[in-house]
This record gives structure tokens, sequence and C-alpha cells, in this order.
């Protein structure tokens, strides 16, 4: 499954966009968030990405999970989210 | 549908345990959040919540939105998070 990482300087808007094309060509993608501010762009992705593919009938919905990921030396907990059609 | 309000400081641990107690009564919930800090908690929650009722047999989903919420005098963009089986 294609991984996109979602940073707190990430635009909602651009990852809804790049959510809906893995979704339409793959059938599922997975967000990677570490920290608040991380999480809350990806979820926001989510919302805006649900709006681009309803129209073609595709109503996603996400599971979320916990992830270890190593950044430099230290490992941090991500939350992963995975948006699949329901 | 049930809404819990999430805040940053809420403990993920003790919001789901009411996500999975309210999923077992009424079979949805409704998290809303306002915030990074808020919305994080709250996806740790369900993400915790799949826990507690996956050995049931219960595979929740959420399903992110926008909502409108007035705090005091001032309307803030809330996050809120629909939480069902699948």
């Amino acid at each position: 499954m294609e991984i996109l990482k979602v940073s707190s300087k990430s635009a909602p808007n651009s990852v809804a966009g790049a959510v809906a094309g893995v979704i339409r060509e793959e059938g599922s993608v997975e967000l990677q968030a570490v920290g608040a501010g991380a999480a809350n762009q990806a979820i926001k992705a989510i919302a805006i990405a649900r709006g681009y593919l309803a129209p073609s009938g595709i109503d996603i919905v996400c599971i979320p999970a916990f992830a270890s990921v190593v950044i430099g030396d230290e490992e941090r907990t991500a939350i992963k989210l995975i948006v699949e059609p329901r």
C-alpha cells in the first residue's frame, strides 16, 4: 500500500488530492503522521478527499492505528490512517 | 447519535473506553474535537478502541468531517469523527 507522509505543514487540500488519486488508482492508501499537527492535517485531508471521491460513488473511511517510525536516531510513535472505500 | 467532546487534555484510554461502550450500546458514536491537540487525542482513542472491540468481532472505522461549533461567542471549525462498525 502506498504511504503518504503528512507533516504539520502539509496543505490538507494537496494531501486530499493525492489521497483521491491513489484511491482511484490503487484502491487504498496509508497516511502517516508524527505529532498532533500532522495528525490534524491528515484528518482534514481525508475529510476533503471524501468530497472529491463522493461524486464518483466512492465512500472512503479511515482506520487509525499506531506505528513506530525512526526519525534520525529516535524512535517515534506515528499515527497511521489507512484509507479505503467502505 | 451520541457526541463525545474530546479536548487536547483528554486521556485517549478513557475516551477509548467511552467509545467502546457507546458502540456496544448504540452502534455508533461521534467524536468532536476543536484544535490539533484534540483531534490527535480523538484519533488515538479510536485506534485504542479498535483493540477493545476487536475481540468481540466489532471492526470500527471512522469517517472524518468538518463541523461548525460555537465556543463562547466565537465560531470555530471542529473536526467530527463518526465511528461505526464497518
